[in-house]
């Protein structure tokens, strides 16, 4: 048992699993690979919680993230328009373990071509709405860079990989329904044109609300949903009982006269993301008498400094100061990348 | 010279030398005592750039903060309502050195005076406005606070301490002016009524372009100021020249048909912090040919994601895959901290 003293951000391994099972049974009903993204959680240990599901390949969003799980796994796909600027550490990680790179661009596969030592899988970014990163799917830049990798020595196509990232600005299940139906069907005219490649897909909205995919989606790839968050509580992609991550934070003082109470827990550890409630920005529910309820919630951040947060106080509790509140974040990735660090079971026994 | 390879933080000493010395005179000559605020830069090395001005006292915003900084600082307040649970730290800290607590309610002097070893300095922090934290200026809960201080052995009451964070919700030179005055009204009615105590104040905006200051103010605690930053300079703080740091990027992908690139560098480096333009989240200004160029913007950063930044191309120009782009951040305190290093002329020569 730790003394919680400061901010401190704590995950439930049971509702973890839970939350990994469900993916890992759909995707075997699916015959789909499970290719969970690792930036989420960015923990070696908590990577391992995947093995006992049978899954034996990942995906991380940089070079450094998978110079790090490459002690762990040999089977990484970098899922981020690779930075040519990396070559030596691609050439490093690739004489050591399976990597598979991520492009769009014609320029960028003439200088890897070039520069690269191992021969490399690398995947098509398409873009089919979110409008981020990518090819559109209709382009004729494919056909150039399909026939152009016929003659690659060093590069081998793999398929096409895309993210439906337009289904996190959804409102509802049935927009996240009609996203992915949308992107599906752009995707479908993509595998008829050229019927030979992989297709890799997986946004942890749709993955948690789509049962059935179509035979041509060879992977998915969530991170999210291992920890959810707020904002996929908001968009409906879970309940908040699937939330398996809390920041537990001190009160440090309460302002009854204007119904608030100041919370050390700020930007520098939640992040600044935010869900929007009646047009007030939130930055996280915050609850007082276990850190795992869900039911009896005592307040909302609704403002963050650097290090303080501030709560609205939503019920008449008896809260006092130096009481440990715990918060369900707004954003898990964002949260843990700020934090660096959190806790689970066995380093703490403040979670059950 | 570094290479130059993936999302880098750097920092220009002339341009932070220019801003300290600017806070520095004009606290001089309002016979100010100049305790700037360590926690947008965090660091030993930087922080020692104040010495030459004459700076002996600092302010930190975290114990954890006043620790780090203890080793060449020997009178620090440590500007957010006091978290109890760090009492043994208090303690260990107020043997050492000379520190200042903050504090807003009676509750937590209580304990102070039953669990502090050392006696001990302390500030009221005082909502003058901002609505964030501290007691409201004129509340009766004052009277109590300073009869009941008059008794405490461990706890000697310093004065009062007030941010005038609603600067930061302004949109002009004459907004912040207007905050300014009336902040500083409500404080002048607080000292004739307690006029044998200290008044700390000092945001950023108002330091920055506030020139003359009433005598019943005896220090002023900015912090940004040492870099300021795009939101700084929207609210009229600042000039672009004076903005003293840039995160170095390399650009991944063009996309001309979209007019927009994508370049490596995203939340996890840049904080979620934005300005609003023509109705427009923007994450930060994008110049290409020199790093300290405030002159050809070449884009706007629009779309954050984890490690993702989408810009926009407004000029032409000859941008490539591979080139590097230097960014001026939203906010530089979250990106310093998101970060956690950064750069400055010594270690690496890029920056002239």
């Amino acid at each position: 048992m730790i003394d919680i003293i400061k901010p401190t951000l704590v995950i439930n391994k049971t509702k973890i699993l839970e939350n990994i099972s469900k993916i890992s049974n759909f995707s075997k009903t699916n015959s789909i690979t499970f290719r969970p993204h690792f930036k989420t959680h960015q923990s070696l240990e908590v990577g391992n919680y995947f093995k006992k599901y049978g899954v034996r390949s990942i995906t991380v969003s940089s070079v450094s993230m998978a110079e790090y799980f490459s002690s762990d796994w040999d089977d990484i796909t970098i899922a981020f328009p690779i930075n040519i600027l990396e070559i030596n550490q691609i050439n490093n990680l690739s004489k050591k373990i399976n990597i598979n790179l991520l492009i769009d661009s014609l320029d960028t596969l003439l200088i890897l071509e070039k520069e690269l030592r191992e021969r490399v899988n690398f995947y098509i970014k398409i873009n089919v709405g979110y409008n981020r990163a990518g090819i559109d799917y209709s382009s004729d830049k494919l056909d150039k860079i399909i026939e152009s990798s016929k003659n690659f020595k060093k590069l081998n196509l793999v398929g096409f990989l895309s993210h439906f990232g337009n289904t996190y600005n959804t409102r509802s299940l049935n927009q996240i329904k009609k996203v992915f139906k949308d992107s599906i069907n752009k995707l479908e005219i993509l595998n008829s044109k050229y019927p030979n490649y992989d297709i890799s897909i997986g946004d942890t909205p749709s993955c948690s609300v789509i049962e059935k995919y179509p035979p041509f989606i060879s992977e998915i790839r969530p991170g999210n949903f291992i920890f959810y968050d707020l904002f996929q509580f908001k968009l409906g992609s879970c309940k908040l009982e699937n939330i398996a991550i809390r920041m537990l934070s001190p009160v440090v003082s309460i302002y009854n006269d204007r119904k608030l109470f100041l919370v050390y827990c700020g930007a520098i550890h939640l992040s600044k993301d935010y869900i929007i409630e009646d047009g007030v920005k939130i930055y996280g529910y915050v609850f007082l008498n276990n850190y795992w309820d869900t039911e009896n919630k005592i307040g909302k951040i609704i403002s963050l400094s650097q290090e303080h947060g501030l709560v609205t106080i939503e019920n008449n509790t008896n809260l006092k100061i130096g009481d440990i509140v715990s918060i369900i974040p707004v954003h898990s990735c964002l949260t843990v990348d700020s934090m660096g660090e959190y806790y689970c079971d066995k380093k703490i026994q403040i979670m059950n």
